[in-house]
């Protein structure tokens, strides 16, 4: 079979045959926003709009205060001012001060909100020393903060718990132009650092929607995960080193610029992941790879998650190099888009799935003659029914906007219940067959008005095996939660998969943890803990 | 200026302007022998042949055999045949075995004797657990050994420790041919991974002269950095998942074969470049790139160090994700080799500084016209000035020889001393010019017999900030050593590079450890060492 669709043909046949291409076809710089993707575990309602945010407390009843932490006091505000000025503190506690701690006190989903009385905002990793060690003599539980950007509440308060922003550590260290080693402190905004490395030709290895937002040190500390993660790696092997400091005021000096450094236990991933909970990283040190000067995107249909599977072989075999982003997306993800947007489909014909596959090099016209290559095997192999190649910076956007649009999208009836989950590529999207299969069964899911559900769908970074499980519902209704928990993380769980892909624990997540790790894992993390944090101060109520 | 070679030149001309190019040219797997490159900080004398090594304990005088520990009984030995049959014990207690453990107690470069009587073989992870807690309720020390590889002593005794030998636990667990997950057992040698993975179109993700006897677990648990780093990235980020045994016995269940987990701390990264002093990995699963189907070499003549960072930056741009090596060697090394081999320069004239740079990828024509366009770039930029380009395997392999023969040309006259460092690239060579203008200056280095030293030099990973620095002498004199120790150690102190930048501290450079690390690191380690082996039966004597 060759290329179905007529409207696709002229895109994939122009090129073909030609011995110079002209670079404004493929050139593009494609960043798009990421976060709206996978938003939470929990219906969010259209109608949240500006109402006050629920209370952490009352939304977990179960969580009780820690009574073994010390209250706020004005001694206490008092050392904290001297400390680190009156600029350096948002105090609530002498004075009332709720609106301006208000935003430190909620996320920015508005899911979560905490009650502390007291924001921090050091200048040094000395400072945070210091008030890491008061806290933890005086018994003071803290909740360290970034861009708070998170999205299982693990940046904001539960209770009274002291906030401590990392806002006003924000330089750029240093960056060596030959190696590529950036270092940065916490407080460095993402979208900041990777505009300092665009002027020098370098890329940050990480990129996320949040980017505008979100802190380094943040990234660092939940392992965000994100768009580049395909191309190139986890923070675990990109992060060089970095400073961090202890709860007794212990600064780790592990802020290490070199690729090689076999010297002993490698601490620094404690803390890559750790979400705040054994210190709060100070500095970061990275090693960022050059910037592609050449982007590529194409859309395909497909006939079965097998042949998605095939394509995702094929395209890390002809692609290899290059490959920067293999995304899936099913039919229904695809035609809620379509409804709500009303936009003309990229391809004539509907398919079962689609996957967005982007190429990233420093060649635009090798890497678009790959990918024209690769498309004519998996089209000629009948891999892939049908396919298009976006043929500038415009048609790539618009690409990208059916993939990125999905979350927004899928909001539009009422909410969605959604699920940030991995699980081995086999099996990948048999975990949105199954649940589609059990709400039917339960006869929640319908085109009219009765039913809850309007539809169950499965999109997401297929090259990470990462999928983003959807349920697009009308309103709230209990009986879609019961059939969803806990049968979707025992589902996780007999295939040995991650209930938390990228998103980490927080809040949001501690409980189901069992379900992805085992007690003796859990009792080894928890080892970790107490041998840094044997107060329990840090971000408490929380992770593990 | 243009190609200076006329050699060079039909090499670089040959290809220019061709549509297509013969597949037959560019195409080969080049994996040269990597361990023999950096051997040992100490120097080797060439006539140590097959004498008796000398025990560990009487080269290091200072290291007092732990009265902590237990000795090896017959009871001990009973439990162990009883728990693993007779084939799993190498027995040296209860009859003479010397001859059947000499080769668990030695190291494989013949520089460290163990004084051992007891050898376990375990085939499950079991069998692990209960071999160590046992030991452990014991407080018998013991050392895990794998391929038994390493270049600091690590992996042997340094008096009775009981040797628990992985190599009887090898089997490939799984390949998923899609994602490229690998999971094998800890004693799976490297090589036989690797040509597993060939026969899938994948490949290990690190590569190293010794894969051919090197276990996958001990390349784990000594973070092994070899050639593929500058390419892959490090163990830290490729490991997925590990499977571990604690001394108390415990399992550590985190074999996890996904590539995003968000679910608690990051443990499997404490055993990576742990050397075997927490625990003993028992399996590890791992993410494998595709193989690339073409491999290029370039090999380049410099004027200086400042133009070979300019050419390391001009490739990191221009050959960006095809980019899979680049090595550094100063005149001295490439003459030494020349001496010793006789065999003709790849270039016409003599340069102060030459690079090899070698390409992987999918497309070997693409390949092959960047590497030709960055070679007329960084030519005519004056950057480089001669280059040559190898038309086939066999040029590719003459090409490496002229990087990978300087260990061996270097002890032809007697031994050497060397240093594997880390060092911020900016002066990474600096190292080598202020070492040798310090043996010139105290008169140890000429051209006659009457001086110790013949020559100072270096090379190394350029593309890792990794050099090899080596002083190649005619004979050992405690003058030499006095001038390098610890001015050498002081001087990467100086610069926060890495007194070991892939061998690991094993033995050789657990004393030296200060000059990377700070006392509150090593204070920290201390605290992960006590909190997992609070008895220290594990590989006692070594690493912090």
């Amino acid at each position: 079979m060759a290329f179905r669709s007529s409207r696709a043909l002229p895109a994939l046949r122009a090129a073909r045959g030609r011995a110079i291409l002209s670079t404004g076809r493929s050139i593009c710089q494609v960043a798009p926003p990421t976060v709206a993707r996978c938003i939470t575990t929990t219906a969010v309602r259209r109608d949240a709009g500006l109402k006050q945010v629920k209370l952490t407390s009352e939304t977990y009843p179960d969580l009780k205060r820690d009574t073994r932490f010390a209250e706020v006091s004005k001694d206490d505000v008092a050392f904290f001012k001297e400390l680190l000025g009156e600029a350096g503190v948002v105090d609530g506690v002498t004075k009332d001060a709720t609106d301006d701690i208000l935003a430190f006190n909620e996320d920015w989903l508005r899911k979560y909100r905490g009650q502390s009385r007291l924001v921090l905002r050091p200048q040094s990793t000395e400072e945070v020393s210091k008030v890491l060690r008061y806290c933890n003599d005086r018994k003071l539980a803290v909740v360290p903060q970034g861009g708070n950007t998170g999205l299982v509440g693990g940046s904001v308060p539960v209770f009274d718990e002291i906030i401590i922003s990392l806002n006003r550590m924000n330089e750029i260290r240093s960056f060596d132009e030959v190696s590529g080693t950036l270092v940065v402190d916490a407080g460095v905004i993402l979208e900041v650092a990777d505009q300092f490395l665009a002027s020098k030709g370098y890329i940050f290895p990480l990129d996320l929607g949040a980017k505008g937002s979100c802190h380094v040190g943040g990234n660092v500390a939940t392992n965000a995960g994100g768009l580049r993660l395909l191309r190139y790696g986890s923070l675990h092997g990109n992060v060089l080193g970095l400073e961090a400091v202890l709860p007794d005021g212990t600064i780790v000096e592990d802020l290490c610029e070199l690729r090689k450094n076999n010297t002993g236990y490698d601490l620094k991933q404690l803390f890559i992941g750790a979400e705040g909970t054994i210190g709060i990283i100070t500095k970061v040190s990275i090693i960022c790879p050059q910037r592609s000067s050449a982007v590529n995107v194409a859309f395909l249909g497909l006939e079965s998650y097998e042949k998605a599977q095939l394509a995702f072989r094929a395209a890390k075999g002809q692609l290899s190099e290059i490959l920067s982003a293999f995304e899936l997306m099913d039919a229904g993800s695809q035609e809620l888009v379509h409804r709500v947007r009303g936009n003309k489909k990229p391809l004539d014909d509907d398919h079962p799935f689609y996957c967005l596959i982007e190429t990233s090099g420093s060649n635009g016209d090798h890497d678009y003659e790959k990918l024209e290559k690769f498309l004519e095997d998996v089209m000629s192999n009948e891999i892939v029914s049908d396919g298009v190649l976006a043929q500038d910076e415009t048609q790539a956007k618009a690409l990208w906007g059916w993939r990125e649009g999905i979350p927004e999208c899928l909001g539009h009836w009422g909410g969605t219940y959604k699920y940030d989950v991995s699980i081995p590529l086999k099996e990948l999207y048999q975990l949105v067959e199954d649940t589609d299969a059990k709400i039917k069964a339960a006869g929640l899911s319908g085109e009219t008005d009765e039913f809850p559900v309007i539809g169950t769908v499965g999109y997401g970074h297929m090259g990470d095996s990462n999928l983003h499980l959807n349920i697009a519902v009308r309103r709230y209704d209990p009986r879609v939660e019961k059939i969803l928990e806990p049968f979707v993380y025992e589902w996780i769980q007999k295939r040995n998969g991650s209930i938390s892909a990228e998103h980490g624990l927080g809040v949001a997540k501690k409980k189901y943890i069992g379900y992805s790790r085992s007690d003796s894992m859990i009792g080894l993390m928890k080892g970790i803990k107490n041998l840094y944090d044997p107060n329990g101060i840090m971000n408490p109520y929380k992770y593990i």
